[in-house]
């Protein structure tokens, strides 16, 4: 961040005014006590936003959390892991719309109030009998303290929670943001498997807040890739509850700048983190394309080469193969000339103008061997640029995808399916 | 094929009046006796077309063999596996036109007679200094019974060597096809890495010849793909020299679509082949997208269904997972309708109406364990169709993909980089 902050504890939970707790159904599996259903909730009315999954085929609690989000704004969000109910039908729209009720009637709010997320298998039926009989618990434990709970009962093949949380100043007022995030599989632009929930105690218009959010996604979650996949059930949720009690933020000014610089910021930490824990996952590698004639042109050229399995393949085997890179330029279909790129990997030159660089095989090795390091894409035509974040591809990755059978196995002895 | 035919040994060498010879030069590894340097000479003039990568980035020989395209008509091929002699700049443009030039001088042939193809690593220059001493060889040994040598010294990472080759009758006469082909990595649309070379003795126009080509590689080798990935190198060469003794075959006669359906076949025939000895490859996959709204819908479909790696790891595992179809379905930025797709896998019902069909698990894991498997994916919104022929995406795809580092070391040993 370009400006003083501080890192708290307590993601989500960290601003002022918000409640959180997560409970254990066994959603995916009956016999675990993985945390696997979540609530954030503000004590005070909301302004909020959302981005979502461009994929046609959405999951129901997508097509919900959208149409509450026209109806107006929400002040509650409530996610679960172990089953996307995405494929689900009228259904899964109906589960979806019952995890709602179960929120908004205690806290006497409209259904259309309340957020909800699914992240999990695709094409099986929420085992709602499970999640039923755990709502008076979910309740209960609401309380301040709780963030790293939803944080860690949203995750799936995830090895980690992942959450942020940080104050700030803004104009003569301390704030807060915290957000969580779940990734692991299905990572790729536009939007991921992936939920993200994002609160904060600043005080800003939902105009302003809605206009944030979608740059905000636009540079963080939407450049990051690990499989080429994109999910049904991709969803970003920011609640504000002025909680702070500053003044209403005023839009386009500097103070509103600055709270969309701090929110990105905070996108791009959750974004890198999904990428860093992405399935099976041993590089990070940024992909800085540069000197292109437009920004489409550098955006074609980066997605080309983050989702290539070759080049995925080759940095998973600590190879500098730029050979690979240029080949992933070249079908782009950004207008490139071979025979200006330039390719620099961890700062050193591996191919000047088309061709391999005089950079001893050796150092460009070293460079590779690193978990994380940066190509540099340079196509010597213009100004323009984009980044990307990408991971490499591995055979424990395809080892870990090739079966969701046991899901299934479970879901008929539930009687789902 | 639709009318009678005969299978043919002996490949490219099998139409009447072509001479075929292969040598071992050594270029990917000076100890290996493999045969990497191939030739296909006409004894007769010939009308020839070709179709090339669309990749920007373009391999010397692909240069060279387009300019000699637009020029006139090719006579003889000279291919080498082992370097792609790509990504090598006006050194390269150098190797190529001498690769050319040693066929063109003892035939007495313009240089732009010639055509020429390399495949294997990028970004290395070629090593002529292996390559020179064995034209004497190659030309010593050209015969009318050689043409398995060819598709043996084409190959890199495939497994075996590919070939086809029949005969049959147009009008009165009977003629001959016979094509090679070399696939295994980057195999995607539009063409592979890929080299094909397909000789026949049927007396076609050039101009019916190049429509031919164009239209039949269209619906074979841009409809395959193992990882997505589209190489710098794809060439198919085709030439036709007349030695059949059938008078010239008349433009958009019968005899004219009959020669389509045959050449296409052959295609078809080597394309698949491509797709079942794609690198590491467990499964062939027949991807059939009907009911689409237009033929470019059908197509985004089936090609993000084939490429998408959590399908593709899905079908490696023997689980006959359609909420992960659907999924790329959904991504695929066709006009589809998720209520209305229905999925059939091996003949059984998957997904009807967007939501998981009756169909036992059990049955639909049966038709996934087979090698070959056909998917249907209806989206019930039109007339148009479109197939594709993928495969799975294995762990050891991965890790035999993860490093090139041996060619580079030996690339050093020749004083090259």
């Amino acid at each position: 961040m370009d400006f003083p902050f501080t890192r708290l504890k307590g993601g989500v939970g960290a601003p002022l005014g918000f409640l959180t707790s997560a409970v254990s159904c066994g959603i995916k599996n009956p016999d675990s006590k993985r945390l696997d259903l979540a609530l954030i909730y503000s004590e005070k009315p909301c302004n909020s936003a959302g981005a979502f999954t461009t994929n046609r085929v959405k999951a129901a609690p997508v097509r919900v959390s959208q149409a509450h989000l026209r109806k107006g704004d929400l002040r509650a969000i409530i996610a679960n892991s172990g089953n996307a109910n995405a494929c689900t039908g009228v259904q899964g729209i109906h589960a979806a719309n019952a995890m709602c009720d179960a929120v908004a009637k205690p806290f006497k709010l409209k259904r259309s109030e309340i957020g909800v997320a699914s992240t999990g298998v695709i094409g099986l039926p929420m085992p709602m009998l499970r999640v039923e009989p755990k709502y008076d618990e979910l309740l209960e434990r609401l309380g301040p303290k709780n963030g790293p709970d939803v944080a860690a009962a949203i995750i799936t093949s995830d090895t980690h929670a992942k959450e942020v949380a940080v104050s700030f100043d803004l104009g003569e007022h301390r704030i807060r943001i915290g957000g969580c995030v779940k990734g692991a599989g299905m990572i790729s632009p536009s939007m991921a498997t992936m939920l993200c929930f994002i609160t904060t105690d600043a005080n800003i218009p939902s105009d302003s807040l809605r206009k944030a959010v979608l740059e905000c996604v636009e540079e963080s979650f939407n450049r990051i890739t690990i499989d080429g996949d994109m999910s049904t059930n991709d969803t970003v949720l920011v609640l504000a509850n002025g909680a702070s009690n500053m003044p209403l933020i005023r839009r386009n000014s500097a103070i509103c700048r600055q709270f969309r610089r701090a929110l990105r910021w905070v996108m791009l930490e959750l974004a890198k983190a999904v990428v860093r824990d992405g399935e099976r996952v041993t590089k990070f590698v940024t992909v800085n394309v540069t000197g292109a004639r437009t920004y489409l042109d550098a955006k074609k050229v980066a997605e080309a080469v983050c989702k290539s399995a070759l080049v995925k393949s080759s940095w998973n085997g600590g190879d500098p193969n730029w050979g690979r890179i240029i080949h992933a330029v070249g079908y782009s279909r950004a207008r490139i000339r071979e025979e200006l790129v330039d390719i620099h990997i961890g700062g050193k030159a591996a191919c000047l103008g088309g061709l391999q660089a005089e950079t001893p095989m050796d150092d460009l090795r070293e460079a590779v061997s690193h978990p994380e390091f940066e190509i540099v894409i340079n196509l010597n035509q213009g100004a323009a640029d984009y980044t990307m974040y990408s991971s490499d591809l591995s055979p424990e990755y395809i080892d870990f995808n090739r079966s969701e059978y046991a899901y299934w196995k479970q879901a008929r002895k539930d009687g789902l399916v």
